[in-house]
């Protein structure tokens, strides 16, 4: 992967840059930017991440992580270049109040907006983390432990530890070369995936209890009641969907969350052929292929009820392969 | 990784091979076995696999998997010259009966004998399959795609798919290569990870319901009548007593699998420096420092105190990392 040469020359030739990276970060949103923050200090330049939502607990053991600015201190553009990573548009960063001379552009998503003098954006990509290595490496900048530990973290959390269909060759052997340099695996995956609150393992384990399988369809919900007896916050609920979809069965695996009384918010996922995003659009929602959700009014039974009808025996159709 | 010069001239100088992987052959023994037959396949030789059990369903997907014969079809050795894989002495096999004139063993656990003409024992690899992989190379053959599947499988088993601490910069180069040949490697992890019977994920949620925190201790059981109610059999068990060490305040966590009226067995398992063989010894067990086991009789509840006694706030003493 080869960044623009318009962009490494660009870099080169200025001296002060606002990493921007989407609200609500993630991994590979906050390990991209607290990487090139690194690499670009390391080099003399001025770099700050600016973040519109604190570092998330999970991910406090990210080098730097407690350099990163709130946005709201961002007042002026002091004549820095903006950088966006993770995402295309300032408005996911809730940058659009501030008007800068010049902005850049590094992400892997589909396109939203033409925002950007300079944009490089690559969905081919798994990760942004994945092109920030190639940035600085086509900057010349050594990669040091710390930078290697943020971008490791950063594809991990994309490609699910080098199991998602976006884990390409390339990533693979990145990874190798940032174990090179210092990463270990097994230090990052306890951390992403054995780090659990024992508020969010019990809440998971409420969550299963409420499991029902109807053919080829799983269907669980989280009552507003689990959150308060097990002390989990709403955001532990991350990926719980992805758990019935563990049983080879399968088809289609739906997640009911209380938000209100007798309001819910519905996330689906499915395996393979199986379109979710038909069936979430057919009620009122959105999504992906295999991810996508919608929200819905009325008690628990009937709402389960609904989506089984809407499912219309998907998950039997597709039962054969 | 570089295999000893004696084992490569030997195999080319060799025309029959009868490679055999250890009794209840894991993604790693399987992987290793079928790649090393198909490598000594592909350049004229003549390999077999034999194993005395049955291939586990979870593995039906690896290439030739069907090719492999039982080892009760093994009754003489016409000459053939016996490979041991993952394990390095003939009774983990059950093949002791058999007398070859000529063995070989390529491994990466611990010796437990002296075994073998040539020993290829590096207990540093993650994974047997990665040197198996770099045994093929070094005998100049072509990584096929089957045998790329084969061997990324191994090592993915054997590395928790690059999470656990084996986990090397060259095993993920390696799997960057066996990618490049054609692995795809969300194909490996739905079928790892993906491809529970709804027998079994039941049985995890029994699992889930009976366990108890007591400080830095999870404690869980898995009945007979649990088995019976759900469906599952005694090997769905596997890695269950993984789930509570995902909670991060969990040092050590206990699994009691009912063995028969008032008889259990017991895995233990425990966060970085907690030493639970020691435990396991004291109840007379046994087993590694982060992994170990015993048998016990007494009821659940006389059972638990018992452990917990033992323990005596090894997991509270090591809170404070």
């Amino acid at each position: 992967m080869n960044p623009p040469e318009e962009l490494i020359s660009y870099i080169k030739d200025h001296d002060k840059f606002y990493i921007v990276p989407h609200m609500f970060p993630d991994g590979d949103a906050l390990g991209s930017a607290l990487a090139l923050e690194s690499a670009l200090c390391g080099i003399g330049k001025k770099a700050i991440v600016f973040s519109r939502d604190p570092v998330p607990d999970m991910f406090d053991f990210l080098p730097e992580a407690l350099r990163i600015a709130p946005i709201s201190d961002l007042t002026s553009t002091e004549d820095a270049t903006l950088v966006l990573v993770d995402c295309n548009a300032p408005n996911r960063a809730e940058i659009d109040r501030v008007k800068f001379k010049y902005t850049i552009v590094i992400d892997h998503h589909e396109t939203e907006s033409d925002f950007g003098n300079i944009r490089w954006v690559v969905p081919k990509s798994p990760a942004t983390g994945l092109m920030v290595y190639f940035l600085i490496k086509a900057l010349g900048i050594e990669i040091s432990p710390a930078m290697a530990l943020n971008i490791y973290t950063a594809l991990s959390v994309d490609t699910g530890t080098f199991r998602y269909s976006n884990t390409t060759a390339e990533s693979l052997a990145v990874a190798s070369e940032l174990v090179l340099k210092g990463v270990r695996p097994s230090f990052v995956a306890d951390r992403l995936y054995n780090s659990w609150t024992e508020a969010r393992f019990m809440l998971l384990k409420h969550m299963l209890y409420s499991l029902e399988i109807h053919n080829n369809t799983a269907i669980c919900f989280i009552t507003n009641d689990m959150l308060k007896k097990t002390g989990a916050k709403p955001e532990d609920t991350e990926n719980f969907v992805n758990f019935p979809i563990m049983i080879n069965s399968i088809k289609v695996a739906a997640l009911f969350k209380e938000t209100g009384k007798d309001f819910w918010k519905a996330s689906l996922r499915s395996r393979g052929d199986v379109n979710v995003a038909k069936i979430a659009e057919k009620l009122g929602g959105g999504g992906h292929k295999n991810a996508a959700g919608f929200r819905i009014n009325g008690d628990i039974e009937t709402s389960k009820k609904t989506l089984l009808e809407s499912l219309d025996g998907i998950g039997e159709s597709s039962g054969g392969d």
